[in-house]
């Protein structure tokens, strides 16, 4: 028997991906593993992708529907969007094939919060669950199954499918035993309970997943890395703003709002948060906690220097070197780090009960701080709104940031009208950009207004805002939230037609 | 002593309304009871913007910042509004002229979700809170206080103020006594513990107010009646909303999705709400609960005849009819009514744990299910955001409804791009006009633009829509949600502009 797989009865159902394919029909939910590009299954989609490609070139139709935790990986969403495989996909999701096939209308995309995912499969929103296709580290002797490099909505899935394949990647370290924590005490309601958590490092369930071996009817080996790719160092952009994020936390620290522990920090994904978590660090912040989705690079080495106590997460988004340095000192990030459901990772109940601070990217706020994560002019979709919304609405500081302008100054990313929003001005309380930051707490449309436009605006953009607001609030049907309807979309509409948000 | 005031410290605090604004100062935040009509101070406020018009009389600035429960009466906001007493007010308000004062932009007023308030006040974001101005109905024997006819943020201000002035109000049945429950185990992160309420009915508090009895500065009898009119008979419009509404739950339950018993209702005031609670009893619904913001006429009757098991809010909203209705069976009500914080009875924990149907009124829907439950034509503040988000996030099923059109059809409340979002597609399941109800779960934007289009648009704009929508397929910069920026808010700008939103 394999040593990643130690169940008999398992080893029996071993396969290949492509025999593992024959139990995908066509118009089946498929719901699969993976989490930023992290414990998705290798193997059985590129099968899944070339059997649709031949059943397409005889003229069938072969498409399914697709439920993940959140991105996957070229293997994935790249492989089934190229032969346009998929009917549906939700959640987030970050491929450039399946991004264009989305913005093409080629398919259906439902973007959602990642807290909502499990519990909307569970209300039966989605159909039926026809197949689950997950990747696991391991296979052990009493059945129970070791989680992969994410947890993700495993759980959910294997409990719901009716069929179940599983792959077992063995490149996956065997370490990973023993990380993860999956709580089994969710209900539907009415009868939810309390989820027991009080503290980020609590452990309330299961180190492994269970899944009924009747269920099951394909096993497959595989031996093959994650997607992740290394991490661009922080530009001076990203190390601005983090540079006045972590001046304002200092702030709050001043003023007996924060402790210099600070409150658990969830964090996104790229160059600025990295720019964050290494600004903590440069400043002397120790034994912070995070309660965040994603594992990245920077946090092993807050964690190796005590910067960061521990860190609970959904899934690991590690480059290779980040991967060499987790297997060199595994018992030491075990005991630091747990990998939790995506339910619980961003559940609202767990994010207002931690007092979390939320900090995220955005594609644009506009001056009344309504932010859009999500949509390019309004209508293009970029990867989702992910768990933004989840911290943001129920977190202690909902934090977002980004660049002020992008494409060498041709889109400004504060404007006088999202053009697509997602956290709306009830949920969102501080902006930055590399120009500044504004603290919006406790500030009317107005107010708000002026302090984005003051600090956090480019200024090769400021004065174009400065008019548009001024002529609004003498002009507007309303004087709340002025705002001139002929003009307040006029900036997408230039970029869309030019090129550029510039008259 | 009076019989409603029983503590001899308290007694002696006894004055005028007159004597008590002598603590209220230029600049200070007063915070103060009331939510939907009910619990607010009546004497002090009007005594107040007295003072306030002398002042201004004699060329001296005196206002203050006024934080609430949510709307109150003329008494309060009207009054100091009409004054120009108010520079800063939050959260939700109802008053006419208050409106009016915040759309000349001559205040500065806060939109924000109402279980965010009392923890925004306890994290400092609106600074110290200088004065508690609350509304009781009696003052016992022990100086604990016993609530009056709402509940709303009272315990914190209670508790954050440095003076604290109380409105003692005979005419508030002294049977009140009893049926509160406040919740004294919050605490700010990281010392958060579960809240221990797992059903609607669960009692988890104490039924009476603590104050600081060194913080009283100011004892002031009343008797005068809340606010509450009497509303209106549901008409043609409402019945027709209500009647696909209640279709829906009946084929939930035979899917098996919803039990006969549903889950507990969170149901908006007014009209379609009370329509919709009509038709529930009259549909043959039994051993329901509601958990919800506002106790209206109709749940009395709904108690009354078993439609309703229990109703848990922080508010009663009666008519005087149903005042009458309350008092003749108060033992009765007693048992099967509990009213709490506001924090409490729109807490995200509880509203997700629950499992809330959420049903509110909205001001439009656009054709992708986003939301604006706020603004006329994206700059014109009607009443503010309450508690919709709070139980549209977090519930089972989110439900916003709306007659077709508004002004003799002169708006329609389906529009291209909704003129401002309080409720993103992301949070919105449930779209429900006379003309129809339009099921999104489970839809990507396109398939929910066709759905909420052909269902709930008038006919009289369908084909306007219809148009908008193809056009938008063809000519859109991308294809994830198609939309024509030049003509996304062309509807409200016509508007604006002509009165009405058709060409």
């Amino acid at each position: 028997m394999p040593d990643r797989i130690r169940h008999s009865g398992f080893a029996a159902l071993r396969c290949s991906a492509d025999e593992a394919t024959a139990h995908i029909r066509p118009g089946d939910t498929v719901a699969m593993s993976g989490f930023t590009g992290a414990g998705y299954p290798k193997a059985v989609p590129g099968a899944l992708a070339a059997r649709m490609e031949a059943a397409h070139g005889a003229g069938e139709d072969f498409r399914v529907r697709v439920l993940t935790g959140a991105s996957t990986a070229p293997e994935l969403d790249g492989a089934l969007a190229r032969v346009e495989g998929m009917e549906l996909r939700l959640p987030y999701q970050s491929d450039p094939t399946l991004r264009e096939r989305i913005n093409a209308g080629r398919l259906e995309y439902i973007d959602i919060h990642l807290s909502h995912v499990a519990q909307h499969a569970w209300f039966g929103y989605f159909g039926p669950i026809d197949v689950a296709l997950v990747e696991v580290s391991q296979i052990r002797e009493d059945g129970l199954l070791v989680p992969s490099s994410s947890v993700g909505n495993n759980k959910t899935w294997l409990d719901l499918a009716d069929r179940v394949i599983l792959e077992v990647n063995r490149w996956q370290p065997a370490a990973l035993e023993g990380m993860h924590d999956v709580y089994y005490g969710t209900a539907l309601p009415p009868n939810r309970k309390p989820i027991p958590l009080l503290h980020p490092d609590d452990r309330i369930g299961e180190t492994t997943l269970r899944v009924d071996p009747a269920k099951v009817v394909a096993v497959v080996e595989t031996d093959a890395p994650d997607r992740n790719s290394p991490f661009a160092p922080p530009d001076d952009d990203s190390r601005a703003i983090a540079g006045h994020l972590i001046e304002f936390l200092r702030h709050e620290i001043a003023r007996g709002r924060l402790t210099p522990q600070l409150l658990p920090l969830q964090s996104g994904v790229g160059n600025i948060a990295n720019a964050v978590l290494e600004g903590l660090a440069d400043g002397g912040f120790r034994d912070l906690t995070a309660y965040t989705e994603v594992i990245q690079d920077g946090m092993l080495g807050l964690l190796r220097g005590g910067v960061l106590r521990m860190a609970s997460a959904t899934s690991f988004s590690l480059s290779p070197k980040g991967i060499d340095a987790f297997n060199s000192e595994v018992d030491f990030y075990r005991e630091r780090i747990v990998l939790r459901p995506q339910e619980i990772s961003n559940h609202p109940e767990l994010i207002r009960r931690l007092g979390c601070i939320a900090m995220n990217g955005m594609i644009e706020s506009d001056i009344y701080g309504h932010v859009n994560s999500t949509h390019i002019a309004g209508s293009r979709m970029m990867n989702g709104i992910g768990g933004s919304g989840d911290f943001a609405r129920n977190g202690y500081l909902s934090v977002f940031m980004s660049p002020s302008t992008a494409k060498n100054g041709a889109i400004s990313s504060i404007v006088p009208m999202a053009s697509h929003v997602d956290h709306t001005e009830h949920d969102t309380m501080i902006i930055v950009t590399e120009q500044g930051l504004a603290d919006l707490r406790g500030l009317s449309p107005k107010q708000r207004a002026r302090t984005i436009i003051a600090n956090c605006a480019h200024p090769s953009y400021r004065p174009m805002l400065e008019d548009y607001f001024e002529r609004a609030c003498r002009e507007s049907y309303g004087l709340h939230t002025p705002h001139l309807l002929g003009e307040a979309l006029s900036w997408h509409r230039r970029f869309v037609e030019t090129g550029s948000m510039r008259p």
